[in-house]
Order: C-alpha cells, then structure tokens, then sequence
C-alpha cells in the first residue's frame, strides 16, 4: 500500500488471506514518495516467489499501474476512498489503465474482496485451494440464508401477495 | 432483500403495505450469496401466489434485475445506499436494466416508495384498493396544506411583495 | 408524453404494448406548457379506463412525477436523453420523488422496457398476459442462445482455457 | 416551499427579504401532494400582487418549474439538499427546464442567494431599492475587506515573495 | 457573453427578446480576456439604463458572476457547453456562487430561456409586457395540445388500458 | 458475454489471448435472458477445464458478478459502454461487489486489458507463460521508445528548457 | 483567499512555505465581494515584489482565474470542499480555464501541496532552494520507508505468496 | 507525454512555447510501457537543464504524477481526453495528488494553457519573458474586444434595455 494510514482499510486483505492460510506479506510502498523502491518492489517480486500483488490507494492513486508496469504477476487494485470525492478519483485512477497494462479492480474500499481475489487467482492452480473456495462460498450461501430468518419473522402471519 | 442489513431501509416496505392491508412476505435472498435459492425464489413468486416483488440492494445491486430475469412478475427495486458514493452505483445498476426486462425503479433509499408502488399496481385491478389510494393522496394533501400552517404564521404580517 | 419530439423514442413503448395486444393510446400532454389539460389526463386516467401511465420526460423532467402525484394508478417514467448531460438529469428528475408518491422509472431511453413493465402491471392480475410474458421470456431466452454460436464459432478449434 | 422540512433551509430567503424590508409571504404548497393547491398558487400570484415567486425543493424537485408553468413571474427555484446525492439531483431537476419554462435557479442550499435576487429583481424598476442593494454590495466589501486583517497577521513580518 | 464563439448559443437569447419587442444590446466582455473593460461594464450597465444583464460563458465560466459582484442588476448566467463534460463545469462555475452575490441561472445551453426569463423579470414591473408573456405561455400550450394530434393518430384504433 | 453485440468490444480480449497461444472459447451466456445457463456456465466452467472467466457487460451489468457467484474461479469483467451514461453505469455496476464475492474489473470498453490480465493470472502458476508476458512488456518498451523519434524530430533544433 | 472561513485550509500553504524558509503574505481578496479590489491585488503583484500567487476558493470559484486574467505571475488554485457537491464543484471553476489563461490547480482541499508547488516554481531559479527541494523528497522518501516497518510487522511471519 | 497519440493534443503546448522563443523537447516516455526510462527521464530533468516538465496522459494519467515524484521542477499536468469519460478520469487521476507531491494540473485537453503556464513561470525569474506575457495578455484583450464588434453589430438598432 501507499501509505499505513491505508493499512485500517487494508488489512481486511491481510485477514481474507489468513483466512485461507494463503502466506503474505504486507509494505508500504509508495509511488509518489519512494518510486525506485516502488518499481524495485514490483520488478523484484515475480523472483522472490510472489505470485499476486494487491496494491491499495487513494486519490490520484498511481501505485497499482505502476507496479503492473513492472511485473508480470497479476495486480489487484483497492480504490482507497478519501476524505473527498467518496473514493471515485481513486477508483478512476486505478481502473481506467491503458492498453497493455491490466489492473484488477475491487470496489472502492473492499480490500477483502482483494484478498478473496487474491485466493482466487491462486487456487485456479491449486484444486485444494480451489475447493477451500468453493466451500467458503457454501458457507457464505449457509449465512446468508440463516439472515433471512430474523427477517421473515418479522412480518409473519400475513398472507403473502407482494414479496421481497 | 439481498442482506438483513438492508433491512433497516426496506422495513419502510412493509409499513406500506401493512398500511394498505397488503398482505406481504420478507426474505433474504442474495443474488451473489445464495444465487440458486434467489432464482428459484424469484421463479416460483407468481405460482405460490406473489403479484409483486420488492427487491432493495446496494453497490452493484444485481438482485431485482436478476428476479425480473425470471419472474413474469412487475419488480421494483430499490436502490439501498452504501457507505460510498451516496446510493448512485445501486441507483445504475439497477435501473439500467437491457430491453426485455424491466425493473420499476424507485428513489435512492426510498423503500417506502416501493411500497406505495407495490400498492398502486396491485390496485390497477382491485377497486377497492385503488380507492384506499385515492383516500391516501387525499390525507398527504392534507397534511401538506396543513404544514402550511405553520410556515404562513413565521412571516404573516408582512405585505406581500414575494412569496414561497 | 411531454412533447411529439419524444416520440422516436416513445413509441418503442407503443410497440412493445401492440406485440401483447394490449390496447393503449398516446398523447402529448407538456406538464410545463399543459399544465392543467396534464393535470386533467391525470385525474381522469382511472375513471375513463387506463389501468397504467407511461411518461416520458427528458432535462428537467417533470410529467411523470406530476401525473402521479394525480392519479392513484401506477406510473411508469422513461428519461429522456437530451442534448447535453446524457439523460443524468432526466433520470434523477424522474427517480428521485419523495416518499408518497413513486414513479416506477426505467432505463435512460429505454420506452420498450417502459411498454414491458406495463404488460408485467397488467399480467399481475391476468394470467392469460402473464403467461404471454413468460411465453415471451423464453423467447428472448431463445433469441440469446442462438447468438451464440455466431461468437462459439469465431473462436472454435482452440482448447479451453479461459471461458468468455 | 414543498415541505415544512424545507423551511430551515428556506427561511434565509426571508430573512433576506427583511433585510430589505420586502413584503412577503411564506407557505408549503407541494408539487406532489397537493398539485391542484399549487398550480392555484401559481396561477393567482401575479393577480394576488405577488411580483416575484420564490421556490425552494429537494429531490426530483418539481415545484419551481411546474409554478413557472402557470405563472408569468420570475420563479426563482432552491435547490434543497437532501439525505443522498448531495443535491445534484435537486439541482438538475430545477435548472433543467425545457426552452418556454425557465427557472431562475440559485445553488444548492443557497436560500439567501434567492432571497438577494428577489431583491435584485424588484429593484431593477424600484431606484431605492436598487441603492439598497448598491449599499448592501459596498457593505459586504468592506466586510470581506475587514476578514483580511485577520488573515494578514497571522504571517505578517515575512518578506514577500508568495501571495495567497 | 465572453467570446464570439458563444454567439451561436447565445443569439437564441437575443430572438426572444426580440420576439417580446425588448431592447437589447450584445457584446464580447472577456472575463478572462479583458477584466477591467468586463467590470466596467457591469459596474455602468444600471446607470446606462440595463434593467437585467444576460452573461454566457463555458468551462471555468466566471463572467456571469464577475458581473453580479459589480452590478445591483439581476444577472442572468447561461451555461455554454464546451467540447469536453457536457457544460457540467460551466453550470457549476455559474450557480455555485457564494452568498451576497447571486446569478439567475437556466438550463446548459438554453439561452432562449435567458431571454424569456429576463421578459418574466421586466414584466413584473410593466403589465403589458406580462399579459404577452400570459398570452406567449397560452400559444405554447396551443402548439403543445396540437402536436398531440400527430401522436394520437399514430396509435389510433386500440383501445385504451395504458395511456402515455 | 451477455450479447453479441458485445462482441466488436470484446474480441479484443480473445485476440489478447490467442497472442499467447493461450486456449479459450467464446460464447453467449445472457444473466438477464438466459439465467439459468448463466449459472450453469458459471458453475460448470472449473470442472470443464476453465481457469479463468472473461465477462463483459453493459448497463446494469449483472454477468461478472452473477459468476463470480457460482465459481470459484477468477472472474475479469469488462464495463462495455452503451449508448448512453460513457459506460459509467456499467463500470459501477461491475466493480462495486459486495464483500464475498469479487470481480476484477478492467477500464472501460479495454478488453484487450481483460485478455492481458487473464494471461498474468495463468502465468502466475506457468513459467513459460510469465516469460511470454515479461517478454511482452519489453516489446512494449520497445514500441513506446519508438514512437518517441516521431515527436522528438518535430521539435528538434531547439534548445532545452522546458520538456514534455 | 476568497474569505477568512478558508483559512484553516489555506494555512496549510503557509505552513509549506515557511519550512522552505520563502517570505510570504496572505490576505482576503474575494472576486464577488471586493472585485476592484482583488483586480488591483493581481495587476500590482508582480511590481510589488511576487513571484506566485496562490489562490484558494470554493463553489463558484472565481478568484484564482480572475486573479491569472491580470497578471502575468504563474498563479496556483486550491479548490476549497464547501457543504455541498465535495469541492467538485470548486474543482472544475477553478481548472477548466480557457485558452490564454492558465491556472496551476492542486487537488481538493490540499493547499499543502500549492506551497510545495510554489516553491519549485520559484526553485525553477534558484539552485538552492531546488536542492532543499530535492532534500525534503529524500526525506519523505524516508519517512515513507519507516512506516513500512508497522505494517511489515503486523503479518510478519507468514510465508510470501502474496505481496500488497 | 506518454504516446504519440497524445501528440496532435499535446503539441498546442509546443505551439504556446514556441511563441514566447521558450526551447523545449518532447518525448515519448510512458509511465506504464517504459517506467525505468520515464523515472530517468524526471531525475535527469534538472540536471540536463530542463526548467518545467509538462505531462500529458488520458485515462489512469500516472505521468504527470510519477515525473513530479522523482523531480524537484514544477511538473504541468494536461489531462488528455480518452473515447470515454470525457476526460474525467484523466482529470482526477492528474489533480488529485496526495501532500507532497503536487501537479499543476490545467484544463480537460488544453495543451495551449500548460504551454502558457510554463511561459509564467519561467517568466517570474526572467523579466524580459514576463514582459513578453503581459504584452501577449493585452494582445489577448485587444482580440476579445474586437469580437465584440461582429456581435453587437448583430443586434445594433434596437434601444438597450437589456444587456449580454
């Protein structure tokens, strides 16, 4: 990430990674202020046995382009919302790479889902991975189905004409 | 709804509907979470009696556009803001809908709304009910003449040059 | 509809209506240049037989709201694009009304989901209609697996690896 | 006003009014929930004495443009800001009007600006007035002129070589 | 208006005036290009006799409200559009003005309504110039309901279950 | 993807793919129109083989997301613009997931930029395929470097100060 | 600045310029309020020893174009978050400026960053100060790399398959 | 800038400099395609005698912000206008720059400014230059004023009443 003041956001990544005992690292690593470090980071990551790197960033958020200029490895990109703007600038700035040069998106703020990303891309070469996937999507189905208990007491007894 | 946590905001739903003597049902069905149960949901709604579906979601809001995708039924969506970017990325992805399937779209957050909706379709055949409407519009202008009140009385005595 | 210039994009409502042979008419009535003959329309649409209003609006986009806020039957809001701003400012002036009185908008220029959302109101309580739009969903479902395999065969003979 | 929830935001254009000491009336006349009271409203203004209307509104905001509809007086609209959208959706739904209708439109939340233009308004055939607000315009330079003191402190006995 | 090149967009404004037999002058006053000649043009336009000043200006569109800070006239802003954001940044640079100093403005390009809201201000004061813009609001009413001829025959023939 | 008319836009992502003799298939699979082959598609695609889904979708784009929910596999999807809003709804409509449930979204219309991004995510477990990629991004360089001359030549013969 | 209320943004400004040891002033200069006033402040900047003048105003945020249209000194704008539209409106009045009158704009709200960009322009001249320049990026470059050191810490002891 | 496709944008700067007698060069150095020549190319700036850097760049426009990160000269952003967003992204990506590091960011697309903007402030070190820009800003105002002529000729005969 850019900054550790991005780490409140970011370490929901952290936490999906651990989640699926998928091993990390985390660093700031910021464009704007320590660029060779930032271009030595992606070159070198590839090398030291990376295979995805997830770059969070707010604003005019260059950090996850840049990396992507210098690695082959797939890079996630988290839109970290500031305090103006609600997050669009960095979403922009992340998502709208040219021709050449992918960045993979989440939504803005959702650095869990760069981590579930994250797992994804891993497991499409790992079926032990790919089935601990498959069995945290059952339990998210498990979860979202027990919600709708507190939901549907809430207006039983009447008959049923309109549903949502 | 897609989460309970949309609850809180579509809760204003049913208070519609409990007002019109509407019988109704809630549920969770998450279209990302739980996809099958939320299609197989949506495809048994007109055969288990359902006249209209109410489907509040937020970001990228998938589930009215889904349910409309296989139910012959009207279904309104309601766009639940999220902590970021003030309810427009539900508002879109729910109103954009392609050609052939609709979804009647309603304010951002405005659940009530989709009650209200749910009861004027449901009263396009049920004259009764569309009486029950018309006496409703009759007690908002009421209320609205009589708020008037109060905000007559804040300048009165003042000639009048401009008014507002 | 507020003026004949909306009709290109207003009649693909008509059509989708005359392809469920349901009966309809369609008029210009400005909410900003026929304020009370718009009025009027509204107040009267129940009692001489209308069972659902489509309007179309575009810029400041007022007739919509203003016919529902007259009449108890569902209204249905079609944002017109203009010239500038790209139908942001009809689809807000449309969607965004206040809690009693809802417009059931659609997609930015999109008059046909307007027509089939209407079909859908009126299926609700006709299950002859209904079962002519679940006819026709299946159609439109036909329609998507044929195209296909116009795109299956541009890119056939290659293994499988990547699915799009 | 549309609501008695509009009046916080709207009683600045009053006060601006007394300021000037300018007659006016204040009363909720709602584009949606009592159409006919309001297009009464408008019709009457000029008759009334009334010379200038000013009208504050949120959301998918109808009243100034449908009062412009049926009156020949300068309608100035407010756009209120509400809970989401940040009033962009109020702003467009009154600045957005067809070629025929036009809406004075101030910016959003700005119900003194109305007030002051109203002012400006009946003072373009009325010499005294206009003096008024000539003075009132000399006022706020020597105000504005006086904050600079402040400012100017706080860094005094740098030498000069930025100016902000 | 502040360039040659808005005259396009601006002579509507000019053709309603026109139409209503108001004199009028029009002149490039550059905000950016020639400020003091700008002030000094707003700053004499009462004493020359203007009663209201029309200013269109595009982009960082400042010259609606530069004139306003030196004028007691109502200033009318009118938002050109440029080749980029759609006239966004022009209607915001124009009705976002600070307190004390308010510019009347109408829809992205819609000078016509410059010129039709500038009659509105000058009738509230002259009521032959009102009863022609009585009169103008009655002929578009005419021309409204007479458009709707053509719709109407375009679907003549069915009869009436949805009206639009 | 979810119509053949997306297919101008998103062959370029096949292309992308056959550039690295990366094998894939193409085909049709509508969320809105063919939901349950959607979600048999997405919920065969691992156990057929499949690594990675490309996505693309416009408006109220459900199909990236409405995979993403049936498969464990990385999902890409690709805003495709309509009409209408410059894909602005179709990118908010993909990227904004909610927790759980990620899809790595590219800019706006790139669909080469999915193919590309599909490529890192296979080479992250293949040696040779990340070699191609490195490869790849020299030839980039390389081209970039080129496309220089052409612009240094039409400036050259003036001495440095200012370079761009 | 436009007003003493944006000073506790503006100070930021301040602040940067006195670590670079540069002599500045700071005054209130509103465009509406005080436009002779603001004029003479710019056509004298240059004579009374500036080199740069920052500019810092919200909404309709005409002081730092106006300011650039009468002097030929590079002048920086800060667009200043009002309440409402979170300083986009501010943003756009201040860098969509027209041909012929450049205004150097910095993010929202981020005066900061227009001391920092005084002072390289004014370092463009002076070797010294370009060194201090290049001095405070080594040591952002630095502070940068110890915040690395909490974040390293907070996952360390994982294994590396995913660097962010 | 970042390619040659930027280059029928970007020349109008070249074009600005060369009516002043500025000496400059322009180059190809993508951020994303060639990020090790592109950071040499910033840190050598200063040292091969390079005053001001401008940067032009579309979509996630990382140039302007990745030259100012590894430069103590005053770096111009020009946002370049992609097919879509209307340059919106471009903007934000450019100006929205976090504390320490700023660009001077000018209008969507105008080249000409950031030209002229490096004229200023080559000028407040060099008085012959910046008498060279005050005399090209009254040339400026002598063009406007003449324009003037063609339009006021346009509307001569009619007694002035209102004024534009």
């Amino acid at each position: 990430m850019g900054s550790d003041s991005d780490w409140p956001v970011m370490q929901a990544a952290a936490e999906a990674l651990a989640e699926f005992d998928v091993p990390h690292e985390a660093d700031v690593v910021s464009a704007h202020r320590m660029p060779d470090a930032m271009l030595a980071y992606g070159r070198d990551a590839a090398a030291r046995g990376l295979s995805v790197i997830i770059a969070g960033a707010g604003g005019a958020a260059h950090l996850p382009g840049m990396l992507a200029a210098v690695t082959p490895l797939p890079v996630i990109g988290v839109p970290v919302p500031l305090k103006h703007l609600d997050g669009m600038d960095s979403l922009l700035s992340i998502v709208q790479m040219p021709s050449g040069v992918p960045v993979a998106t989440v939504a803005v703020g959702n650095a869990r889902n760069a981590g579930l990303l994250a797992v994804r891309i891993l497991a499409a070469a790992d079926a032990d991975l790919q089935q601990r996937m498959t069995d945290f999507q059952a339990e998210l189905r498990a979860a979202a189905e027990a919600k709708g208990e507190t939901v549907r007491r809430a207006v039983e007894g009447t008959a049923r004409k309109t549903g949502f």
